[in-house]
């Protein structure tokens, strides 16, 4: 068990880590950026309050599961802001690639049958195929959009965006896995572009 | 579902002022103190990769739930450090008192069904008397610990903690419900005590 313990801790201090990385988007009351770890926690808590949004063939428990190691790899690769320059090729092979390299050395840092348990979550949130991935998926572009709205634009206003951006970079991932959720959503942002003549 | 939604978010939005309450503990790398929502994700981390190390009768998905939503109270409350003045008097009817209110203030901003199923997990988080319950409340204690050890000491040093102090108000409570982690934990913290004769 010993040998188990020292495998299961060098990850969980590796994890400590995701406290460092800093993302576009400022926390509610804008007194400064949101970190990826208090990120990854408020998308578990998304999970567990709007499970009963999800269509067909989604496990609300799952999504917690992918949602709280989704970002892990963020460690070695550093966040890549959505509405950045490099956000638009969010998803671009060679960060795909980074990413997927991380995931194998942090993973790896487990007892095989954690460490496989976990790439497979990683994995099955990446691929954005399984209802229950883009469940998750959906949940991690909705809450930075709320959190925008609630401080008064974030990093609508540093990058600039437009309302057709933001529609074309999230909404159309948000609707792909939660339809009714997206509408929602976008009744309460859409005025915040208009007012802009964004 | 447009009420219901409603009453969602105003939960999801109330709560991401957890990431503004913080704790005793510095991060790993001491740069600055821990914060409640980030801490409770990193538990969450914890009971997903320590699961086996539960005993008989403990789901290890209701304690992610659980640590999910533990600490929601401090919004209201704060933060009452265990090797404090006031930490010491943690359970004091008072400061029970003050959180179960906050808990129904919180919890009740959502639907109904969702309202009387997170304080059913608060309750029985706080109560520490269910296998699952104990288990979670363990790893609130065990990841305090291996932050102050990573980093050189945090809390510890802050309060002049001693090594009996550390075994009465947090070995004990740890031992309660993972007794082979803190065997294995104490192994190793307890060299820091020893070295400076506390």
């Amino acid at each position: 068990m010993s040998a188990r313990l020292e495998q299961q801790f060098a990850f969980l201090l590796e994890a400590e880590k995701l406290k460092s990385v800093y993302r576009a988007t400022p926390i509610a009351d804008n007194s400064r950026r949101e970190n990826s770890a208090e990120h990854s926690w408020t998308l578990a808590l998304y999970a567990l309050v709007l499970a009963d949004q999800a269509g067909p063939g989604v496990d609300a428990m799952r999504a917690i599961k992918m949602l709280l190691i989704h970002d892990l790899v963020e460690i070695d690769v550093g966040d890549v802001p959505i509405h950045s320059g490099n956000g638009q090729a969010h998803g671009a092979a060679e960060i795909q690639a980074a990413e997927a390299a991380a995931a194998e050395r942090i993973f790896s840092l487990l007892p095989n049958d954690l460490s496989d348990d976990l790439k497979a979550a990683w994995h099955e949130f990446e691929a954005a195929q399984s209802p229950t991935a883009r469940f998750a998926k959906s949940l991690d572009r909705v809450q930075p959009v709320m959190l925008n709205l609630e401080g008064g634009g974030g990093s609508w206003l540093e990058y600039d965006v437009t309302w057709d951006q933001l529609e074309g970079r999230v909404g159309v991932k948000i609707r792909d896995g939660l339809p009714g959720l997206w509408d929602w959503v976008r009744a309460r942002i859409h005025p915040w572009f208009a007012a802009r003549g964004r």
